[in-house]
């Protein structure tokens, strides 16, 4: 699942991206790179009064969502639109998904149809896999089980690099359900591709066996946040956890041991959340809300993040400043 | 909740409205005149062959609606496109929202992306609120439990004006469960707020206690409404009744005692229902389908007073009108 | 049910649908022709790389939708976007049919909001016709009960004819759950009115009897399929089939005795399914995928034979050749 490939390797010369955004591993560095200059320059187009651009005009984004989300969901949607694309929504309730169709035979229906994109979330890993194998369109992963999560990954790299200036060097503590989270997987391969460390901070029983392959440390002990630049916690799935499966004693032993309230924080650190929060869990009403909490920015970077991979999904050669467009 | 402000500092001149629109005491008369001036101006663009104007193009309106309704959020959603607005709607089913997130985190979220407007309709009273405050888009208010539906207001004084040719000096017989009606609450006010009477006409369990200090009548004699020039038919709310609450002996004892049948209407009344009716309870179907009854003359007027309401909102300086933009 | 006209007076001079399509009974050979001349024509713009036409601009089609679907919903909201118009649809669930409101009165609000187009699927045969009948917008019937589902039957005909290069002449075996099928009824219609022939081929009990008048052929032998050249196999509507009502003795035994097994088609023969596939039901997955199924190329069809039947609908004088127009 790591990729393995030498640093040399990732300096490629800038690039659109390939067909899909499937996993971080379908990533070089120079790609982050590429999609974070891009996205900094699309989030200073909606500082204008009117936000959106012509540059996906006439497209077609299919967004294939067999999990509910509002955040991701909305936020490849309103992505698209920023763009000028048109967009169409399927979902899993209130489709033919309930006459029991497999999702091949949907893609393969979907596909027919010749969208530019579809963006797949799924709760079985390697469905993104399966959609891209029988579609012309590009296809991002947008959550496949416990898998991956790429545009999380790419969000959140942008955020720490827009509020720290940097992302080499960084240290980010990953504090949570490590065990059922995509978001962590995806986020410690992106971190090791751009050069920072990440420390797993974790009851023993929601960490991976075997995960330090990827590239990380772990740890039980809490302590071990204060030396990280970054504070990123982890939702507890407590939707995913097995009724009966004794992964924590308690959510308020979780809380006690390892949720990340005021006293946890050092000055100078910020905390990060993928959301949706479960405030008074893994994170303190106090901390969500404080200066220190990048979590509104991590929605805003979700939507500049998801632009500029359309855009470089669609448009090849250089990679052009959409500012410079005229507005629709 | 009522408007206690003199008749005389309502008189402001034109201006658009402020930044929400939470409830009808964020109105003072000028505006109520503006609005409908702009409805009445977009109805006749509606009479041409290709509806859509360009007003709005490129803003974006979300829908955010934790109840279920297909005229309110449709009228507004496409209030939106017929002036060449994006729309995002997020309902509470199949979203964050299943996953236990609060009305505020999803707030923070939806405002992360820079909406222009959020619409909201909520079943907790002050919901409307609480998005204003998190926020830096226009907020409209559709509907908060039993408290306020503004723009349900503001169509239905279009309608009557529209039909009957003024607002002031009308009297408006409100007929059926004012108890759990924000429509009552919302129009008693803007009557009030326009120089026009109403009599609210229902068993003594459906009218709240002291309602008369928001400027109504109230009776429990359904002969009341034979002065009246509108009659105007609350739905019967039965899923807002609480099992066993018995604020009716029975539907039929209610349809028999205050249901509005033909023989109940007088010549020259005209009789308004916000829908969805139920016919054969609170009104007739032969005086539901009757040339009195102006129920779709209602739904036309949502379309164009929520136009208006966000033509209001979004544009400043003189009011324009649109019918001379070109058409998209 | 039958259309009884005669061939002459089907011949037509060609112009625009009448004001709705409700059923196969509504076309005359010429429309036929036309449409699907139109359908070619657009599904030759549909090889662009932006493959939006600004046909429809600023128009409005409502989807209006009372069962679950992906393939017909998406594919009619699609046609509409490639061709500029805008959606919007609306679905039994999480609207006011939750409240109780009859379709008659769902129908009169949307009217209210004068789109142009209204799709409406209904399980109730009829419910277009009750639309069409309360609306000035043109109706489209996207599949009422086990009547009549139109757009269908012209996608298959324009499959068929894009695969086999005719229509006239053609035998058609329809094998399964003709019962159930409104399928079944639009396309032995429209097979008729091209001057093609079909044979009905199921189990006794799932043959409505006397549809021979149709002007089609019935039997219960599978071995008659082989003198067709389409086998055109139907969903087995497990949905529809009372729980106790035995239609089939089990599904293993249909499969056995009618389902389409690699066996049971000949070189040369094409097959088809209206989708979504119950695989290892009515169709043997080495058929479904099989070079001779032409499922994926009726998704296609479907598309730009309803962009054809919407702009067939909406413009008027010659067909224009949108091919010609300017790319939004």
């Amino acid at each position: 699942m790591a990729d393995i490939r030498l640093a040399d390797e990732r300096e490629a010369p800038p690039r659109p991206l390939r067909r899909h955004l499937l996993g971080v591993s379908d990533l070089q560095r120079a790609d982050v790179t590429r999609i974070l200059d891009t996205a900094a320059t699309l989030s200073r187009s909606l500082e204008r009064e009117v936000k959106k651009l012509p540059a996906l005009r006439g497209r077609l984004v299919v967004n294939l969502f067999y999990e509910s989300s509002t955040r991701t969901l909305s936020s490849f949607d309103l992505a698209a639109k920023r763009l000028s694309a048109d967009t169409m929504s399927v979902r899993s309730s209130g489709s033919s998904v309930d006459k029991g169709e497999s999702l091949k035979d949907t893609a393969v229906t979907l596909a027919a149809y010749d969208p530019d994109v579809i963006v797949i979330r799924h709760p079985q890993i390697g469905a993104p896999q399966l959609v891209a194998s029988v579609t012309g369109a590009h296809v991002v992963n947008a959550g496949d089980g416990k898998h991956q999560h790429p545009t999380q990954a790419l969000l959140d790299l942008h955020t720490m690099q827009q509020a720290l200036g940097r992302l080499e060097g960084l240290h980010v503590a990953i504090v949570g359900d490590v065990l059922h989270s995509r978001v962590a997987r995806s986020l410690i391969e992106a971190l090791a591709l751009v050069g920072a460390r990440s420390t797993l901070v974790a009851p023993p029983t929601l960490i991976p066996r075997g995960i330090e392959a990827m590239g990380c440390e772990t740890t039980s002990d809490i302590a071990a946040v204060a030396s990280a630049d970054v504070i990123y916690v982890l939702r507890m799935q407590q939707e995913r956890m097995l009724a009966g499966a004794a992964y924590v004693p308690s959510l308020r032993e979780y809380t006690a041991l390892w949720g990340i309230t005021p006293e946890r924080v050092r000055p100078g650190q910020v905390v990060m959340h993928p959301g949706p929060m479960n405030r008074g869990v893994e994170i303190d009403p106090r901390v969500a809300d404080s200066e220190a909490a990048l979590i509104t920015s991590q929605v805003r970077s979700g939507l500049v993040v998801r632009m500029a991979v359309l855009y470089d999904l669609l448009t090849s050669g250089p990679v052009e400043v959409p500012v410079a467009l005229e507005v629709a």
